[in-house]
């Protein structure tokens, strides 16, 4: 008998730019949670301090409690199943389907074909349309189709436009930090190099001016090829909304320094403190504003995606991204790049196009729509004002206003016995509190150093999606627990 | 006035592994068939010599003429807007689901929750099982549901896989010329090495383990790292189909180079001619026929997806791949990267899961789907044969029988003539030739070159999707005229 022959594959000879990649949100206490989850659904709560997992790690709304959106779903159902509308009474008088569902679904099929065809590569032409025609309501200056590409998330449109951009292992990004670990993992992925910048947690994470010219000197100093800027506007993890000032900022910085603004506008519609500002808009006055041209030269790329906001249906996998300024060829290669996977889901390009053209005031299904979607926005905002207020009560640990997004993000100061105590456990302090919480109540939250922080700083981020308070109150307990243990 | 600055990204400062990716399948002539199509759409038929595009460019079932199957299309309506299913009566009795559809569309949901949430990574834990379930089913060996990876159809399955087997630019897949461009594209913007070997046209586009190991010795004697070899069982495009020895042979060849083979079985159930034969399946045979263990070290990846076959929901997105004998370091290191892009569509690996757990005899939703289904694919199999004959009858074209898949690939003879006119245009023959048939019938058909095919030889792929005879004839039509003008 011989012995089994060696795998080809093991962890010493795969991609190495794979493996240095870091995803935190999906990680190793994300993974802990949901066997903890499966262990109670199998009804084993043997030894554990805790009746229910919170996964307050990740922004996925249905998950937790928010219902999908009733006009939506209902149109979606026929994109399904388009032989439903040969039973228009049936849907009206029977099943709660207004009119103006039936005549979005019968548009959309027209439109699309069937949701089981690919579509153009670049989506479903007048699905494009309906999104200009939504970027044109909302920023007050025109959009083209032809710049609009839909994709599979804001993340798939992401990874497109960093294919673009990084041409080789020289090519450098400028990353908010803290910041969404997809930006830094695609990065890693591409080997192409993340130029980090840090976000000004003294005044609610707003971008300052100085930090970022001093990041990409002190890159360029050291040869990078420095050739974007990602802002996350409201901001992940952070939930900062940017005033007009911040972007204007950003957007003169990109001239000066000639860089491409990419924009993850994800949670343009989760804002609780003044009002969304686009960079596309303020791109646009800017322009206006300065006839000699000196803004027009600037390249502008900004995502959407139906994950985040009242819309919340992460699983459907549904964005676009816009192009402003892009040189045509580049643009082709755009196309062909995101040709290669043939399209992003058809039934989540359905889904932007009511996300971005719901019902209108006066339409049938305006009142329920409204009704759910305000009841959405309000209990967001009350759960970010609890948990505001019960970090506000907490010993040691500091939060800014929540603004925007879902997320809150506190540092926490962490005594130096549990600093001790994690570095013998062979964990950041960060890590070490989050894990001895899921332990100890079934709360996951994501570390700090996850998304990058300030050296010495700790923090971590928790959605602010699940439901009552009951789970607010084990942090708390826990919290002071944990400092009685280490203080 | 200053001028306008100049945009940062141009055609010569992106990525260059991007623009060295080539797509041909999406590309030229797909384009200007769409713009001809958009064209007609307006009512614009001037100066057109047809009335009609046809799209057999690409493996598109429903843009053409298959309709969904039922039973998939009612459960994901229900999974879509289940309050649907508070009316239970009016599903059953007015609308014509079965209960079967509803027990289906229950459980999903009940394993599934909404599905506009985002679902664990690697996919939703009970639709593995039930793909784990099926996989035992087709060929008789257990599979582990922990193994399974849901995908955004096949083509993101490949994008991972490649992704992590790929170390750097020596990295070597072996890639049968002709093939799909997904794996030529994907290496190019990976910046690893194709390392082509040739089917062999003559035997009905099998594999030809000389040619192979040639092709290998060659790589292997020029530096290359070579660690993999991928296989398309039905082929794509050459329609083939493997018997199982052909299938022993790699296996035996990919353990002698120590390969990890990739197959990608998306036309599994496209099978006119004899049976399809899995590599899973082989290879456990193998495994067994050899207790001393020396297969035992093979590592298999392998692919299916929703978007062909007699399901053809391509715009859905959904698809899997089974890993064999992977080392657990490296399937953590998978999980990780499908875990950056967060999962794939919800809906559409509810799609996986009706593919692979279909109505069973008995049950009440059996019968139709019985004949649905057969009726696609008597309904394929008499096209690819009509469409067959007619090239038989074709000056200089030869063509293998067809055995599976969606496509025909034939070999035309291009008059010398002809090619120097192609020459003169800036073409290939091949290219010049389906340019000039799409020109004159409004036929999109992708050159041989856009798959590869050896040095000298002319094809082109088509498939066998579109309805009717008509657009055979003025295929046929075209042909006679083309060589006339050129012979």
């Amino acid at each position: 008998m011989s012995s089994t022959p060696a795998r080809r594959l093991n962890y010493d000879n795969i991609n190495p730019h794979v493996k240095a990649a870091q995803y935190a949100v999906r990680g190793e206490l994300a993974v802990k949670s949901e066997e903890y989850r499966a262990k109670i659904a199998k009804g084993d709560l043997d030894g554990l301090p805790f009746k229910q997992v919170i996964s307050a790690n990740i922004g996925n709304p249905q998950q937790l409690d928010q219902k999908p959106i009733t006009f939506f779903r209902q149109v979606l159902s026929l994109l399904e199943h388009p032989k439903l509308l040969e039973h228009e009474d049936v849907l009206l008088n029977q099943l709660g389907y207004k009119s103006d569902v039936l005549d979005r679904a019968k548009w959309l099929l027209k439109n699309v074909g069937s949701v089981g065809a690919y579509s153009a590569s670049n989506g479903v032409p007048a699905i494009r349309q309906s999104i200009a025609d939504f970027l044109e309501r909302r920023d007050g200056f025109p959009a083209n189709q032809a710049d609009i590409y839909l994709s599979g998330g804001a993340s798939s449109g992401v990874n497109t436009i960093l294919h673009i951009i990084c041409a080789d292992a020289n090519s450098g990004i400028l990353v908010p930090i803290p910041q969404y670990p997809l930006y830094t993992a695609s990065l890693s992925v591409l080997n192409a190099k993340c130029v980090p910048y840090h976000l000004d947690e003294s005044k609610n994470w707003g971008t300052d001016l100085d930090t970022i010219k001093a990041s990409y000197e002190k890159a360029v100093a050291e040869g990078v090829d420095v050739r974007a800027i990602v802002i996350i506007n409201p901001g992940n993890p952070t939930g900062a909304s940017l005033p007009e000032e911040d972007v204007r900022g950003v957007l003169e910085f990109a001239r000066q320094a000639r860089l491409v603004v990419i924009a993850d506008e994800v949670y343009q519609t989760n804002v609780f403190v003044g009002q969304f500002h686009s960079f596309k808009g303020v791109l646009r006055k800017l322009q206006q504003e300065n006839p000699d041209g000196r803004y027009d030269g600037i390249e502008l790329a900004s995502l959407h995606s139906v994950s985040k906001g009242m819309v919340g249906e992460c699983g459907h996998r549904g964005g676009y991204f816009e192009l402003v300024n892009f040189d045509p060829k580049v643009q082709a290669e755009i196309y062909k790049f995101v040709s290669i996977t043939l399209c992003a889901p058809v039934i989540g390009q359905c889904l932007v196009e009511l996300m971005v053209n719901p019902p209108k005031e006066g339409e049938p299904s305006y009142e329920l729509y409204r009704q759910e979607y305000d009841g959405i926005y309000d209990s967001l905002r009350e759960r970010a004002t609890a948990l505001y207020e019960a970090f506000k009560q907490m010993e040691g640990v500091e939060c800014a206003e929540p603004q925007g997004s879902m997320y809150l993000f506190p540092t926490v100061t962490i005594p130096p016995k549990a600093v001790e105590a994690a570095r013998e456990a062979n964990r950041t302090p960060d890590e070490f509190y989050c894990l001895r919480l899921l332990e100890a109540t079934g709360v996951c939250l994501v570390p700090g150093s996850g998304f990058g922080q300030k050296d010495g700083s700790q923090h971590f981020r928790t959605t602010f999606l699940a439901p009552g308070t009951e789970w607010v109150g084990r942090i708390i307990e826990f919290h002071k627990g944990f400092m009685d243990q280490y203080r």
